[in-house]
Order: C-alpha cells, then structure tokens, then sequence
C-alpha cells in the first residue's frame, strides 16, 4: 500500500465518515484503556489513530514504536467529547484503521527530538535528518521554499531573467580568502569557487540582458565565526538603464512582496538614511530602529559649559532612555561598558524628582538643565552622555544604546526596514597605508563630488546603498561604474599599477570598451533574512546540512581524506 | 536621463503619437537621403529611430557607431507606406528623436556579429559579453528562464520543498572523478563539489521532507567530450510515500506543463517501453522514434533456411525503410556501416518491381518471400538485414536505422517522448571481473524478481526508469532500497566487504535504521533538455558562461595560477 490521500494536517472534521489513508512516522504511542492511540506524523503534523483489539490494524498498532513508518487507511471520526486537541489542526477527530502497514522500523533514536534544545549541537548535525523531523525545525524550511518562490515569483513579474553563472570561477586577489578547485586537464592552475558572482552580472549587462537575478551559492574561506558558513546563498540583482532611486524602490517592493506572500506582513515604507546621518542618530551603519530613539548630539551644549572636559571635547553624544529609572548597579555597568567601549567615561542624568547626576558637581544646575533641554528629556527619563572623539563617541555611544534596549527589554518585535545610502567611497586602510575602496573599485562615486575625487577623497560619497533590518545588515549594493575614463581615474586613486589593474580587473574593464550600459544592483544574504523571518537563533537553523565553525559537516563526515591517486590526478602533494 | 518607458519590440502602432524612451545598443547607422538611421536594440529586438538636419538628436546620432550606448525619447510615428519591416515586432513604426544620450561609445567589436556563425568558438567565448548580444543566442536564455520558472511553479504547485543541499560536500569513491577542495583548517582533507544530491535528497525523505526539489549544479572531472561541461545543472527530484507509476505519470505531468508553458506545446501521453522492449525494437535504451518504424527480429524466419549462414546465427535482425529505393552507392555504403558497426555484413532487399536482394542467390524466392513477409515489406520498401549474436546484432540494427534516418532526411521534427522502464538492476563488468550495480546500489528491484536476486542476478530488473526525448536520455530515475537487509542483500551480491560499505554507505545506513520512507526519484538534465527545446547545436548555447572542451574559460582565464601563499594556506604543493 504506497500513497497517501491526505497529509496528516489534512484530516479535519470535513472528512467524518470518509475513508482516507496517511503515511508518517509514529510521533507516540499511548495504550489506554485496552485501547492503542498512535500519532502520526508528518511534514504537517499529526493525526490520531485509535484502534481496540481484534480490530484491524490493532496488532500492528501494537508492534509500532517511535519513528517506525506507517501507512494507515481508516475511517474518520469525531474524537468523543473532552478528548479535542485544539492544538493540532487534527485534533477533534481521529482514524480508526482499516489496515495498518509497518514500512519501516526504527531505532531509538540518539537523541529525544521533544528535548532536542537541550542536546549537543554536533549530535544533533550529526544525526540532521532525525533534527530536521523536529517540526520547529522544518517548519524554516517550509518558509525558506515559501521564500524562495516567492523572490522568483516578483522577479519574473518584473522581467528579470534567472540567469546561472560559473561555480568554477577565477581566484581573485582582493576580498575573502577563495575556495581553490585544482585542475586536472591543467596542472598546477586552479578554479576558484566565486565569493559572488558579482564580475559575471557585470558582464551579463554589457551582453544587454538588461535584468538578471540569479539565487547563488557563494563561498568563502574564513575563519568561522558563529554566524558564518563557508557557503551561503544570496539573492543577487543586477539591472541596466535604472537610476538609484528606481532600484530602491523596486528592491524595496520585492522585500514587501516577499513578506506580504509568506508572512502575510505588510511593510511600511522603508524610512532613508544617509550613511552620515546613520553614523550621527545611532552610531552605527546599520542601526536597529526598535532600540529607543536616535542619539543626541550634545556638543554645542556642552561647549557652553565651564567645565572644561566637556567644554573642550570634540564631541559629546547623549543616550536617551525614555521612561526608564536605572538602578545604580545598572549605571554603573553602563560607565563599565562605555569605558569597554573606549570612551574615557560615562555621564548620567537621571530625570527622577529633580535632575540627579554622576557629575552633578561639575555640571551644576544650568549643566544639568541645558542638557536635559537639548536632549529633550522628559520626567522619567535617563540621559547617558560620553564625550571625546567623534570617531569613538557616536560608535560607543550606539553601541549603549543597543546594550541598554537589550537590558531593558525594550527591543520589542516588529520589521524595521531601512536603507542606508551615501557610504563613503573609500576608506583608510591602515595596514597597508593607502586608500582602499569601501564597496568596492567599481562603486559609483555621487556626481556632485566628483570634483573633490582627487583633492578630498575620503569626502566622496558613494552611490551605494544597504538594507537594514532590526540592526542586521541584509543586503549591499551599488550602482557600478562604467564609464573607463571614471574608472581609470579611481583605479589612479587606488593607486593601482597599470599591471595590477590589467590582471586584476583586466577583462572586466575590456569588455565595457565594447559598449556598456548604466547599471547597478544588489546582493541579499538570504540565509540571515531567513533566519529573522524565522526568529531563529542561528544561520544552521535555516540551512538543510550547515557546517560547524570548523567547517565540518558531522553527517558525512567532510571534508576528508582522499585517495592519493585523486590528489596525483590533480597533480598535488600534502604538505605538513 | 536614465530608465525607458518602453522595450524596443514594444514600440508598435499603438503608441503612434506618443512620447517613448528606449534605451539600447546602436545595431546598425544609415545615413540615406541627408536622414540618419539609427536601429536600438535591446533584448527584446530592434526599434528605428530616424532623425534629419538641424532637429533634435541629430548631431548625437551623426556620431553614434555600431555597439554605441544609447537612450533616446522620441515620439512615435507610423513608418512611410513601403518602408514597413514586417520582420520586427516594431516595423511599422520609428520614433522621431526629442533628445538623444549617448552613454556609452564602443570600439569595433573583434568579430561582427551579424556573422558570428562562421567565427571561431574560442574568440566568442573570450568575448562571450558580446557574443550574448545575438538575438539568436540571448533568446536562448530567454528560453532558459521562464523553463527554470515553469518548473518551479509546477513543483511549487505540486507541495515539493526547494531545499538547497551543500556544494562542499564529502568524496565519494564511486562514479566519476569529483573535484576536489582542499581544507584550510583541517589539514590533508578535503571537500568534493557533489556530482548529485543523491545522498542528501534521500535523507531528507528520511527527515520526513517527503517532496523535494531543487535545481542544482552538479560536477564531474571527466575527459570532456564535445557536449560535456564540468559543471552542469540538474532537475533533481526524489519524493515518498509514492510507486513508480505515480511518480512516472507527475514526472510526465511536469514535462507537459513545461513544454505547454514555455513552447505552448501540448505533448500526447508518452508511450513505455521496458528495456528489454527497447532493445529488441530499437537496438537502443535511448530510442529514437522519429527514425522510422522499430527493428524486426527475424530469427525464426531464418531458422527456416537452408542456408547455414543464417539458419545458423543466433539472431537475425531487420531495418525496414518505408517507401525508399536506395541507389546502389549507398546500399554499398550501410554495408560498409554494418561492418563498422561489428556484424559480419548486411544483406539488402529492395522491393521494387521485383523482390531484389544482395543475398538473392542463397536466399531463393521462398528465403526472399519468407523475409518480405515477416518484415511486413511492402512494395517500395527496402529492408536491411544483419546477423549474427543478440548483443551485437540488435545495437547494430539500431544504428543502421538511425544512420538510414539521418540519410534520408526522415528524422522529422517533434517532440517523441518516451519511457525506458525494468532496467537490468546489474550488469556485469569486465573490468572488475564482477557484478556492478546498473544505476546505483541503493536501486529497489522489481519484487517479481526478487527470488532470483542470488540465483540470477542479471535477470534481476530494477525499478528504474528513464525519460527519453528524440534519441535523447533527458531524465534517470529509481524507487530506492530502503529496507536495511535487502540493501545487505544487494551489497553481498556486489561483493562489498563490510569496510567498503560502511566507509562508502555507512551514514545513509545508518540513516536508515531510524525509519526510512518507501521514496524514489529523478533527476533531469537541465542542459540538454534546453539544448533540444531551443534547438541549439551545442549545450554551449544554453550555458550563459561555458566551458571549452579542456574545462578553460577563454573569457575570465581560468583556471588560472595561484599565489603561492594561497596554496601554503591549504597546505599544498605542486608536483609537476
């Protein structure tokens, strides 16, 4: 007997009386009563089925242990009076067999999958696919193919064109460490697996294909930190003839389109930041909306004080905590985590009766009051202020203020999109003593700075831009250069060698002598949009075989050794 | 001015009088008449525009060459009578330039596209951005795009889960050569890029995902043969709870929708054949059903014979050709074929006026009657007739027939669909002087044969079955083993040592000890599948960024060499 007429889920009141057949696991048995009640389960949930002795089905019923496979086929009935799960969309009626086939046995599973929270991580990868019968768990990949599809759905409504580019790439020299794939046919020469595909949608516009998506695998060699895998997938967008303004707004569409189909959310549209005023309202570049309001910039204020620590700092930054009176204990922790967070030190305001102060001598009534005005605190309030370089005070500063959400449980749920605009095009690299590309050589500078590119170029700004949800940055992307009397002049800038740049970038630059279209796009890290969209704690939880932070996979136990014939064929050695 | 208000094939007498934007490469200036014309194309075809003297755009269009950049608003008008192109989408009309961009400038492309056909591959290939601007090419993609959608959707409908399976996955000493990874932070392993999800889908049917899909790419480091690419990409399927004739007729439900869809071609049921069927009417696992009428085994009219030569051999096999009198050149030439083809030689009968044969002298008019008849020759006919042991004869006669139908220009278009099925579940290898599993180890056999599993193991069919298009293997699949002792039982037949099975299998055994689902599968080659609906000479024309025959890419170069640090990191040396 193979076939199911309904999924478990599926077997509702709708169907008293008809005869249907499931299949799943048996999620548990329970005999009472003289009578055998086995749950089966499936990728929707479970159904009862009941069965008294010398009944059909009774004895296999009997037999069936946990995880074993069944098929049933039976009739519906209403569960009697008082006996209605309300919890399961089953649960006010129940089978009662006509036949009852064993498919499988199984053993005791390793693991208790109603207590796998608290098991070992690495026997739960171990043994991924008993975890991912855990239905929190699969319940993710249900989303992510809900997901998935719907990306697809807004795409090819918009024209675009999936499009497959090479996993046996080019390594390039900049960025991540790469994945090397040696050669067999060609000694000594190696693919690379692309950190993105970012070159050949480059190249997909000059060829004129005008819009192209492609959901990719990409890799990376890092050190593994806890939320990094060394593959991953990304939604990756590139279009032609479209300015800045075009793309927000159709990328900004497609995150509405995509949780409107699976979470049934409507977002609001996405408030703008420039990248400045990013640094300057949360000390961040991807600042959490949800964690009280923006930070105040208290320099003038202070500058008026005769207090010459403040008065002479180059800048004075206020955390507002609205409605909330800290204890001292939880000051204190702050001046401890503000100095963590290399500022000299912390000041508070507590607006209680009157308005007390760590530095109440040295502020004084006026000190006290100016700042309380120029932060707008109200009664009930606490004010938090540090002081010194701007470069550290709005950073740390935006950091309190994520420390202080979290301790006062205040980042309270909710989608709070942003796009951050206007990053800086370059950056100082300190290590190697030159300037470096922020996004990366062929970002866009703004057209009104382009006259300062050479005299002031960590002043120009970028046409580039970044999604930011609850804090997490979640996609990253800009309009491209494609202009080669532009792009030589960054690369000048770079101070890049005419070599470098004809090795490094070389086909790229020829191909956009050959006629290359205004374009721009974006790159969506779709295994963290998920894991928000999923409320789950980590990356793992949304991908089906993830890896450890070593980059092990404990199921199949790679990577491992390989037969030294394989590594000769690719003509390579170890080396210890 | 960025953005277009309109494609080029979408400006058409509806909008006559309107303002448009269109925005595209220059395919071709005339200047005629003291007018200038200009072609814009985009990927969706060509629009004209047409401006004179002293008007807007003008001079911008004066300047514009062959690959230009362009974007132009303009307004609509009815072309003069006479000067309609009926071969474009936008013939009838041509926009009168309001203001003309010019965005990019474009040097003389390395080969003229318009000729691309008759200019070596290898300097396509570098310019491969170029190459993708042929409307006879992009359309491919096109193609390419709404099949990926139109399969999604059908899976999407049909409750399958997209779930991406790991790209770093563990070497596997079966099959194909694998391309390795090596291992930064574990010294001496490595990963192997996966030449199927084989394993992975089969433990999600063990997690209980019960429908999956996902349209993967694969790879194989095999000596490439001219269609071969070292990555490719594959439909790959596996679902539970289902019997081969369930899963064969969704299968085949899936191809309907996607042809209906894509090329609005309605595909009649596919007829079945079992392999054996398929061997002795076509010579061919793969048959070909546009080439003619199926093989005719004339072993018994042979055995009637007096002549030794054929009374003797233990098959005797015909070619008809229906209504075809072939000249004497090219009966001479099949008999070379044959002889090529390793059966002894051809005897031919023509049926003409008269019943003519090369053999006439030993066959007699009964030997030549008794062939006619049991052929079913019919006047104007021809038959071909080879002989010798089954294993040779019937492949022979099945390349004859396909040689024949390729001569005679008879393989027609269409679309001849069909079903391979009862696959031999072993073959016998004479490499490895032992049974070797025909698909792959984990193949359920068919349960009639079961009782000669140790007895008989080559008469053992399997329930694995193929999808064939014109010739073609498009599609492979089986129901899996996936009770523990029958898949021992298989192993024991194979001669594994209990080492080899749980080094190579032990974790999808093991998987299997806790509740496996009766499940099955498929997977479809992508590549091919689009290769034969556009009609494509090579798979090379529906891959945006192929590879050459020695796995290079002549556009980016790689593979490439690496810094030396990159491969201290991996621990690495190369042996020349």
């Amino acid at each position: 007997m193979t076939g199911r007429s309904h999924y478990a889920s599926e077997v509702t009141e709708a169907l008293i009386g008809k005869t249907v057949r499931v299949a799943g696991w048996v999620h548990r048995r329970r005999d009472h009563g003289g009578l055998v009640f086995v749950d089966i389960r499936d990728r929707t949930g479970l159904v009862q089925v009941v069965s008294e002795p010398d009944k059909p089905g009774f004895a296999a019923l009997e037999q069936v242990r946990s995880e074993f496979v069944v098929s049933v086929e039976g009739v519906v009935r209403a569960r009697p009076a008082g006996m209605v799960n309300a919890q399961i969309r089953s649960g006010a009626v129940e089978i009662v067999p006509v036949a009852v086939d064993i498919l499988s046995t199984a053993q005791t599973p390793p693991f208790n999958l109603a207590e796998a929270n608290q098991v070992d991580e690495l026997l739960r990868l171990k043994y991924r696919y008993l975890d991912l019968r855990r239905s929190e768990l699969a319940q993710n990949f249900l989303l992510r193919n809900q997901v998935l599809m719907a990306v697809r759905q807004f795409f090819h409504r918009e024209g675009f064109w999936d499009v497959e580019t090479p996993s046996l790439a080019r390594s390039t020299p900049e960025g991540a460490r790469d994945f090397l794939v040696p050669s067999r046919l060609q000694p000594g020469l190696f693919y690379a697996l692309p950190q993105s595909p970012q070159i050949f949608k480059q190249l997909l516009m000059v060829a004129g294909f005008d819009r192209y998506y492609q959901i990719a695998k990409v890799f990376r060699d890092e050190d593994l930190r806890a939320d990094r895998q060394p593959e991953f997938t990304q939604i990756d967008v590139e279009m032609s003839f479209m300015d800045q303004e075009q793309i927000l707004s159709l990328m900004e569409e497609l995150l509405r389109y995509v949780f409107a189909e699976t979470l049934g959310v409507t977002l609001p549209p996405f408030p703008r930041l420039s990248w400045h005023e990013a640094m300057h309202l949360y000390g961040s570049d991807k600042p959490d909306l949800r964690a009280g309001p923006p930070l105040v910039t208290l320099t003038d204020t202070a500058h008026q004080l005769d207090w010459a620590l403040l008065a002479e700092a180059p800048s004075v930054v206020g955390v507002v905590i609205p409605q909330y009176q800290p204890s001292r204990k939880e000051l204190d922790q702050w001046v401890e985590e503000a100095k963590d967070l290399g500022v000299g030190g912390l000041i508070w305001i507590v607006y209680g009766d009157t308005l007390r102060s760590s530095a109440a001598k040295w502020l004084k009534d006026e000190g006290l009051k100016g700042f309380a005005e120029a932060s707008g605190l109200k009664p009930g309030d606490t004010l938090l202020v540090v002081a010194g370089e701007p470069s550290v005070t709005y950073p740390a500063a935006g950091q309190l203020r994520l420390a202080v959400a979290r301790k006062t449980e205040r980042l309270n749920d909710g989608w709070h999109f942003l796009w951050v605009t206007q990053f800086p095009l370059f950056e100082w690299s300190q290590e190697e003593n030159r300037l470096v590309s922020a996004h990366h050589p062929f970002t866009m500078p703004m057209v009104e700075d382009l006259p300062r590119l050479e005299t002031d170029p960590l002043s120009v700004r970028s046409q580039a831009y970044d999604v930011v949800l609850n804090g997490t940055e979640l996609a990253s992307g800009s309009l491209r250069i494609y202009q080669p009397e532009l792009q030589a002049r960054i690369f000048e800038i770079l101070g890049l060698s005419a070599e470098e740049i004809e090795q490094k970038f070389g086909f790229l630059l020829k191909a956009f002598q050959y006629g290359a279209p205004p374009h721009g796009g974006i790159a969506f890290g779709l295994d963290r949009l998920l894991m928000l969209m999923a409320g789950a704690q980590s990356i793992r939880d949304v991908i089906a075989f993830p890896k450890t932070a070593r980059g092990t996979d404990p199921l199949m136990e790679a990577p491992s050794p390989v037969d030294p014939r394989q590594l000769e064929d690719v003509h390579l050695r170890i080396v210890r």
